[in-house]
C-alpha cells in the first residue's frame, strides 16, 4: 500500500502542483484543498484510477492538519470526484469519455420543472449515459405497428366533426373504451358521462384546483391532505395554485389516514406509494373512504402505474369503493409514453359539470386524433396485449435488480418491488447525497429520496431515511445490464466491506 | 290583409287563448302578454307563418294599450320567435323540426368559456342546423390521407427518444420545418432555437403571461394594451392571470398604435384584424416596432390566418420588422383542423429561457407524435398544396357571401373580406341584438360584433357600430348555400324594404 502511495505520489509530484495559495479564497485551507484537487482531476491532471495519498502524507507535504485532508476527500467522493472503497483507499473516480461528456450535459439538464436548459448549448441533447431516473416506460418498445394500425382506422373512420371545436370532455368513443377498460382492469365503477379526458395528472390538478392563486377558479379547494413522500412537481403545481398541503406519514401500512381531520381533499397513490412502494392497506382504504363521506371530501387517487403489479393480485382501484367521493385519474404516460399526451379523470357525478366549467370549451389539449386512436387501441385488444407485454419484461427487469443487488450490494435493502416502474434502496445513513452526486459523475442518473420529501414533514413524525429511487423501466434492453453494473459500481460499501 | 288577419284569428280564437291572468308576473301587462305569446309559439299553438293580430286589434280584444302590443311584439321579433317584415306584418318564424331541436340543444351548449354543458343531456351533441360561427375551418376538408402518409413516414422515422421525456421547447424537426415555412410563407425571420411549440394561441397566452394571478410567474407584464375589438376569450385569459388590459381604437387603418403609451406589450393582428377585417397600415407597423425598441416593450403577433389572404399580395408578419421585439404565434386550428392541438411561438432571442422556464419540463402539452407528422406535412410540401387548395375553397365561398348579400341585402355592408375565414356584415343601428337572436332561433349560429368589443372601450374614443360576424369556411361544402340562404333570411330589412 506504501508501495502504490509512492508511484502515485511521484506521478503527482511530477506532474501535479497543489498550490493552496493559488486557490485560496472562502472555506479556509480545507476549501482550497478540495478546489485545487477538483481543478486536477477536471483538468485531467489527476487520472482516473490514481490512489491519492493518505490523509496523513498530504497533510504533511502541504503543512495542513489530517482532517483537513480527509475532510475535502469526503467532499470529493461526495460530489463524485474521487471514490473511497474500503480496502482500496481513495481514488480519482473511473469514468469513460462519454461519462465527461454527459457531466456537461447534466449541468445544463433540467432537474426541476422551473428550471431549464440553456438553449444552445450542443449538450442539450445528450442524456446520462444510464437514465435510471423513475417516470419513463421503456422508450424502445413504443408498439409503433399497434398504434400505427389504430390511428389508420381512427382517422379512416371519424366522422367530420372530428375536426372541428372538440367536445371539452374528450371523443365520446374514447371515454366509452375507458368505462369498460377500467372496470375491467382496474376495477373502477363509472360511466362515459362522468370520464374528462385530459392531458395527464398535472392537467388534471390544474382544473381542479385552479391555475390563479385566490382566484375563486378550483373545483376543489384546500387544504390538500397528501403523502409525506410524492412528487416534488404536484406540490409546486399546487403551491403554485395557492393550495397549501399538508403531509401525512406514511408506515409500513401506507398513508396515516387516520390523522386526517379538516383538509378538504386527500391526495393519495394507494395501489403502489410514490415513490415508497407499498399498498394502502386494505383497513386504510375503508377508512379514507368512510372520512370523505363523512366530511363531504374527495379522494384524489393517483392511479399511475396501476397496471404493473407482478407478484400478487392486482390492487384494484380504490375509486370501486365510492366512486362518489374518489376521483381517479390514471395516463398512458407509464402504458405507452408520455409522448402521447392522454390522462383521464373519473368524476363523481357532483363535479362534473365544474371539472367542464374549469376546462371550457377552449382547453381541448389533448390531440382528437390521439384520442380516437387510443380508444381504437384499448377496443381491439392491442392496450391490454402491449400492457402484458410489458409487464413481463418490467418484472423481468425487476428481477434483475433485485439479483445484481444480492450479488454486488448484499447489505443495500430493495422496497416497493412489488410492483410499478421503479425502486427504493435503503441506504446506510448519511450516504444518499454523496451516492446521488457519485452516480451524477459516472454517468448514472437517479434521484435521492429526499426530494420526494414533503419539506413540512417533522422528523419525529417520521424520520427521514437514506434511500435512492430507481427507475428500472427506462433503459433499452440492450443497455440494461450495463446500467445495473454501472447502479452497483455506485453504492456505497456495506459495513462489512 | 284583414282578411289574411281574420283568418289567422279565427284559428287562434279556435285553438289559443292568450289568457294574460294566467301569465301575470314582473314587468306588467306586456310582459304577462310576450310570456304568453311565447308559450303558444313554443307548444306549437301558434303555428309557423300565422300572421299575427294587428298591434290595434289584439289591443282592442285584450283591453291593454295599443302600445303594449307593440313592445310585445318586438321582444319576441327580437328573440327570434315572431319575425316583422315590410309589408308582410308579423308572423311566427318559420322554423324546421331540426331547428327546434337545435335550439334546445343551442341552450346547453357552452358560450363561453366559463359556462358548460349540463352534462348527459342527449342534445348535447348536435349543433346549431348552420354553423356561421367565426374560428374553424371546414372539418369535412382536414387532408386525411396526406395527414396519415405523413404521419406513417414520420412514425417509421422516429427515433426511440421520441417516446421518452421530451424537449419543452418541442421536437427540433417541427421547429426545423417552421423556421423554413414561415420565413417563405409569412416572412418571419428567426432560427429552430427561438420557435417553442405549443397547443395553440391560448396556451402561447398562459405561458407568456403566466397562470398565477399576482405571481411572479409570467414571462411578459402587463399593463397589455389590445385591440378595442377582439377575442372575449383571450381577455378572460389575461383578465384571469391579472394582466390588465388597456383598449386600442380601431380606425380605417387599423389599431391606433400612436396612443400606446406606458404599456409594456400590445396584442396585435396585423394582417387581418380580428374580427373587423383590416390590414395593419404599414405606417402604423413601423410605428409599433419604433416604439416597442424605444420602450423595451414587445409586440405580440397574433397571426391567426395569415395564410388565407384572396385579393392582394399577402401581408408578410410584423415579426420579419424587428425579430427581436415581436413575438409571432401562429397555429394549425384555421389551416388545418383545431383538433390537431398544435401551435408555435416565434421568440426575440431574450425571451427564450424564460418562455422555457414557464413551460418547464412537464408542461408538453402538444402530442409529440402530432408534432413529427406535421413536420413531415411542411417538408413533404403536403401543407402548402393543403393550404393552396382551401385558399381556393375559401375564396370562392367569400365571393357567394358577397353576391348572396347583393343580390338579397344590398343594404347591407360586408367588411373584412379580402382575407381569412370571415367577414364582418354592419348592419343598421340598433339590429344587432336582435338578428343574432333571429338566427338562434331559426338554427343560425353567428355571433355580433358587441360579443367582441372590449368592455372598457368609451363610446366617445370609438362609437359601438351593430354588425355580425359571419364565419364562412364552417359549414360543409354541400350545406353552405342553404346557409347563405338562411343567413339573408335573418337580416334586417333596408329602408327601402
Amino acid at each position: 500500500m506504501a508501495e502504490s502511495w509512492v508511484n502515485s505520489a511521484e506521478r503527482i509530484g511530477a506532474d501535479l502542483h497543489l498550490d493552496l495559495a493559488a486557490h485560496a479564497g472562502a472555506g479556509g485551507r480545507r476549501a482550497a484543498l478540495a478546489r485545487a484537487l477538483r481543478e486536477a482531476v477536471r483538468a485531467g491532471r489527476l487520472a482516473p484510477g490514481t490512489r491519492l495519498p493518505p490523509y496523513r502524507s498530504l497533510a504533511a507535504d502541504l503543512g495542513v492538519a489530517r482532517n483537513t485532508v480527509a475532510d475535502a476527500y469526503a467532499e470529493l467522493v461526495a460530489e463524485g470526484w474521487l471514490t473511497a472503497r474500503q480496502g482500496s483507499g481513495t481514488r480519482v473516480a473511473e469514468r469513460t469519455r462519454k461519462a465527461e461528456r454527459t457531466r456537461v450535459a447534466e449541468r445544463t439538464r433540467p432537474a426541476r420543472r422551473t428550471e431549464h436548459p440553456s438553449r444552445g448549448a450542443p449538450a442539450r441533447a445528450r442524456g446520462p449515459r444510464h437514465d435510471l431516473r423513475q417516470g419513463t416506460p421503456d422508450a424502445s418498445a413504443f408498439p409503433r405497428p399497434a398504434w400505427l394500425a389504430s390511428y389508420r382506422r381512427a382517422l379512416h373512420r371519424a366522422p367530420n366533426d372530428v375536426f372541428g371545436p372538440g367536445d371539452p370532455a374528450g371523443r365520446i368513443e374514447l371515454r366509452e373504451a375507458l368505462t369498460e377498460y377500467l372496470a375491467r382492469a382496474r376495477g373502477v365503477r363509472t360511466r362515459p358521462d362522468r370520464i374528462v379526458i385530459c392531458s395527464g395528472f398535472a392537467h388534471a390538478l390544474r382544473l381542479l384546483f385552479g391555475q390563479d392563486r385566490g382566484a375563486p377558479g378550483g373545483v376543489l379547494r384546500g387544504p390538500l391532505a397528501v403523502e409525506a413522500y410524492g412528487l416534488g412537481f404536484h406540490r409546486e403545481l399546487l403551491a403554485a395554485a395557492g393550495v397549501r398541503t399538508v403531509p401525512l406519514p406514511l408506515d409500513e401500512d401506507g398513508a396515516r389516514v387516520d390523522l386526517l381531520a379538516r383538509e378538504r381533499a386527500v391526495l393519495l397513490t394507494p395501489a403502489h406509494q410514490f415513490p415508497t412502494g407499498g399498498p394502502l392497506h386494505a383497513e386504510r382504504r375503508a377508512a379514507v373512504t368512510d372520512w370523505a363521506r363523512a366530511r363531504g371530501a374527495v379522494v384524489l387517487e393517483d392511479d399511475y402505474d396501476g397496471e404493473f403489479r407482478y407478484d400478487r393480485k392486482p390492487v384494484g382501484a380504490l375509486q370501486g369503493l365510492d366512486p362518489e367521493h374518489v376521483v381517479l385519474v390514471g395516463s398512458v404516460s407509464k402504458s405507452l409514453s408520455p409522448a402521447v399526451r392522454l390522462g383521464w379523470m373519473v368524476l363523481p357525478e357532483r363535479l362534473v359539470g365544474d371539472v367542464l366549467a374549469a376546462k371550457g370549451e377552449r382547453e381541448a389539449w389533448a390531440s382528437v386524433l390521439d384520442q380516437l386512436s387510443l380508444a381504437d387501441l384499448i377496443a381491439s385488444g392491442a392496450y391490454d396485449r402491449h400492457v402484458r407485454r410489458m409487464r413481463q419484461r418490467y418484472r423481468s427487469r425487476r428481477d434483475r435488480l433485485v439479483a445484481a443487488l444480492a450479488a454486488h450490494a448484499p447489505h443495500v435493502e430493495v422496497t416497493g418491488v412489488a410492483a410499478g416502474l421503479h425502486a427504493v434502496l435503503r441506504l446506510p445513513p448519511g450516504t444518499e447525497r454523496s451516492t446521488v452526486k457519485a452516480a451524477a459523475w459516472q454517468g448514472v442518473a437517479l434521484d435521492g429520496l429526499a426530494a420526494f420529501r414533503h419539506p413540512a414533514v417533522a422528523e419525529a413524525a417520521m424520520p427521514a431515511r437514506d434511500g435512492i429511487v430507481v427507475g428500472y423501466a427506462t433503459p433499452p434492453e440492450h443497455a440494461y445490464e450495463s446500467a445495473l453494473e454501472a447502479l452497483c459500481g455506485v453504492l456505497p460499501p456495506g459495513d462489512g466491506g
